[in-house]
């Protein structure tokens, strides 16, 4: 039978994790659904659930439970306290105060952005930008221990990591990567034309659907709406969902961003329902996080084997676009690689280049070295 | 300028009444988009949330700030405080953990509703709204000296009202309309039948929306969803939404409930935006509120005014069922009144006799002089 200690951490852990779960809620409605005049409530209320769950976090008494909760503990109990303590010790070097204010202008920003996107507005996001980096600067600056600002938002990501391992990895991965990278660019052109012939967004999200019940991904605790940018989110362990777009000019947009997105929800749907409302219920860090989404986008989504398989069903879907086009043909189109400033294709090496390159904007935008403005 | 005390008094109304809208934006997902995998954690979170809100709202600090917000207050600043004065006194009546048992309660049977009413499942059912009841009662106990069990509730939607009232009012509206409803019983029967022609479901929501704009719906402060049952919801003054359903083989389904949710909309859409996120933001009463649903519905949507102008363009939307249904006959088929169970026919007549019986059925329910099962 469970203490008494344990059972009240766990209870006090279970409304932390509620509150930020219902503020997932929140954004994800945000955007989804919401229409533009909540904007404004939104971010008030965003930013009210992200203190209170903040401050019952960092109450004094969690720090005692985690204290006493000693003695005969389940592996399980053993890693939530592993764990929990682990994040307890920073957070509680974070003022609510800081929590709530960096949560408004965060979903200010967000509701900015809706209308600078479309209006292709970046002097409207600047300032906005530039008081995000001045939030990471002041929150890296509640961890002066680090070697680096960035070492603040890595740890709390990928715990164990620094800016000088990531450093290391990404100078061994730059070394394969860069003159792999040169030697596909001297190579001649491979032509993605095929994938860029008009598909309706209707039939192209008809398409994904099915894949992604195969892959695993399971409907009754999930679901895929619309939204700019992809993303999952989830609101407990039987509520994960994601989010695609489609281009009409660009059939790999939404079927590619449906296959990643899933890849992050099934490993999600995979953990152990008697997490649920628990720190324990979520993926172990990005790093993994970001290894199952390209496991399903690339290793899976992008092979031979795969569309070998699922090439006649899409070839169905679109006879007038594809009929003429080989499995070969749409095997190396939706394989291309192509150096460009953000990841348009989403392969492997782009990606991987892509986050060297924001990595190292990144560590030179928190310690001054770049502005917002370059 | 606004002293401190009024200040304070109303950032701490802003989080009560932002952990509610919170709470409703929960409910809208519930019952919109929500997997069923999610229903566990979903009544445990909004359990939380209603626990919250009602625990910083009886926190005693607001009963001190009401005691000295007293002086120089503008009229907005005076009815603010005589609203909240009352829903104070009788919140605190309440104890936190009555609304956290009662909300999960709630949530979890609307959880097994979902499951229940496909299976026609009154069996499953039971037991909970036995449950409910006996919440009903418990929480009508929090106000002995009422007259009647009933009146903890009335007093909540509509102030100033008791059961004596209300049976007061009834009785005179009976002593009207049973004679009126005994008459067009009596009378030929008028065909509904050119409303039972099937008529595609995208088609009826695509007609409605045009009409709720027209009225003055807002669409950039609200939106319109599907639910089993349709209803008006808001998180913010600038985000006020509405459900609907529809049925194939009943045009007035969608139409007169969009009509009737968007009557309700526009009376939160007119509140001053200057009162958001405080409780002035929000309908004066139960019955103000369905005054004005119905006055869009039935007053205007059921009128022959409203659809000599109107039906040209019902016609053209649906031109193999309409053409040759004079307009005479589809203003008598949607004024059709029937006696039946529940308000299907929701006409003026039918529903205040429905009300009626509600409220005989609900008094007897609280009293003990009828249970579920009967």
């Amino acid at each position: 039978m469970e203490n008494v200690t344990l059972h009240d951490l766990k209870t006090r852990l279970t409304e932390v994790s509620d509150l930020s779960n219902v503020n997932y809620l929140l954004g994800w409605d945000q955007s989804t659904y919401m229409p533009e005049g909540g904007g404004d409530a939104r971010a008030r209320q965003m930013a009210l659930l992200g203190r209170l769950a903040h401050e019952r976090f960092i109450d004094p008494a969690i720090g005692r439970l985690l204290d006493s909760a000693n003695g005969d503990l389940s592996e399980d109990d053993a890693a939530l306290i592993r764990l929990v303590r682990r994040q307890y010790e920073r957070a509680i070097r974070v003022p609510a105060a800081f929590v709530a204010e960096m949560e408004a202008h965060l979903a200010k920003t967000y509701n900015a952005w809706t209308a600078a996107r479309p209006a292709n507005d970046f002097a409207r996001m600047r300032p906005l930008l530039e008081r995000t980096l001045e939030f990471s600067r002041r929150y890296a600056a509640f961890f002066p221990h680090a070697a680096h600002p960035i070492d603040a938002f890595i740890e709390e990501g990928d715990y164990g990591m620094t800016a000088e391992t990531v450093a290391r990895v990404f100078a061994e991965l730059r070394a394969g990567l860069v003159p792999l990278v040169s030697a596909i660019a001297a190579a001649p052109p491979i032509s993605d034309q095929p994938l860029r012939r008009g598909y309706s967004g209707d039939a192209q999200l008809a398409f994904g659907l099915p894949i992604i019940r195969a892959f695993g991904y399971d409907f009754a605790r999930g679901r895929q709406d619309l939204t700019h940018h992809p993303f999952m989110t989830k609101f407990s362990n039987g509520d994960v969902r994601i989010t695609t777009r489609f281009r009409e000019d660009d059939l790999g947009d939404a079927l590619f961003s449906t296959l990643h997105e899933a890849g992050h929800a099934l490993y999600e749907q995979g953990i152990n329902p008697a997490y649920d409302g628990l720190p324990l219920d979520s993926g172990t860090s990005n790093g993994v996080h970001e290894s199952q989404s390209r496991l399903w986008e690339n290793l899976v989504g992008r092979s031979e084997g795969f569309w070998t398989h699922t090439y006649p069903s899409l070839q169905t879907a679109f006879p007038t676009q594809l009929s003429d086009v080989s499995l070969d043909q749409f095997y190396r189109a939706i394989n291309r690689v192509q150096p460009s400033l953000v990841r348009v294709d989403a392969d492997e090496v782009t990606y991987n280049l892509h986050v060297m390159i924001r990595f190292d904007l990144e560590m030179q935008l928190l310690d001054g070295r770049l502005s917002i403005a370059d």
